[in-house]
């Protein structure tokens, strides 16, 4: 790899790296030109790797995806089986928050039609599975909840919220009371 | 009142009874001449009372929320209060799958900007607020947890599983899972 390509990796792991940060903190309508300054480069190095503003979400959605498995992955093999899934939960809850309005974001040109969530959500449950398995063996978790509950319960929350005007807070909020439970027996 | 009034009255609360069941069993599609056939009256009767489609449907959706929130009065003087809040958050889910078939089938004359909803919210949380406090009291529930808590959660699972090819189960099958906790401590 020539020095000129390893310095346009670097930049390019940069740039995502910043906007899934900028994306997680302020939905799909992140500034390009703040990612650019944040990430230590010009915009026009941003347009050359992402030509547009879809690109580049198409690019943090499909990283916080890969990110979310990977942690799962992490989770399953330490820690406390409770503590790992809720920490997975939570990570979940935030990727829904964000990966909403990176779907309206990025509407009308198939995001909406729920390929992708569909092939998101097979590559979550088969990443998240032993996460579930260890903690139904640890007696956390009924042995009949499945990762496709989690999502729909998750999913279900951001979409109730969506005028929320801290819909992040308002997630974690009522996933925490659908852990504990509305009213354990 | 002459029996003639009388009996239009009766033609109109037994038409509305039975479009109410219905709507219930088969969403916004319940057929008009089936409602007629059961309520015993003809289909002209029915069009007397409800000149379409929209008529019926907006009179069974303000019919169930008004006996949502009888039912809350009901529940709040009798039985165990766990068991009576369970009871009215069964029949808030069985009507939040209706309603959002009602809700569409109603869109796009207003039913769909919130405005028919927020009301709904407003004479629901005033009907089960002292079913929740009598069950908070109890120790059935987090004394946090409000009347507008419980529609999100289960307008939500509504929202997250329109396209589960039998919705009411699905719903009443993931609230279950909420109210006795995911993951209880």
């Amino acid at each position: 790899m020539t020095a000129q390509r390893a310095d346009a990796r670097r930049n390019y792991a940069r740039i995502l790296a910043v906007a899934e940060e900028e994306v997680a903190a302020h939905g799909a309508d992140a500034s390009l030109e703040r990612i650019a300054r944040v990430a230590g480069v010009g915009s026009a190095t941003v347009r050359r790797h992402f030509p547009g503003r879809r690109a580049l979400l198409e690019a943090v959605f499909s990283e916080r995806i890969a990110a979310l498995c990977a942690r799962a992955g992490e989770l399953a093999g330490a820690g406390d089986p409770r503590s790992a899934l809720l920490d997975w939960l939570d990570a979940l809850a935030s990727y829904a928050v964000s990966a909403r309005g990176m779907a309206d974001a990025l509407a009308p040109d198939g995001a909406r039609d729920g390929t992708h969530e569909s092939a998101c959500s097979v590559r979550l449950a088969a990443s998240a599975d032993p996460l579930l398995h260890r903690a139904a063996h640890a007696g956390a978790v009924r042995p009949d909840v499945t990762v496709a509950d989690l999502v729909t319960v998750v999913t279900g929350l951001v979409l109730a919220t969506e005028h929320h005007p801290d819909q992040a807070a308002e997630v974690r909020r009522l996933l925490a009371l659908a852990v504990r439970g509305i009213s354990p027996a």
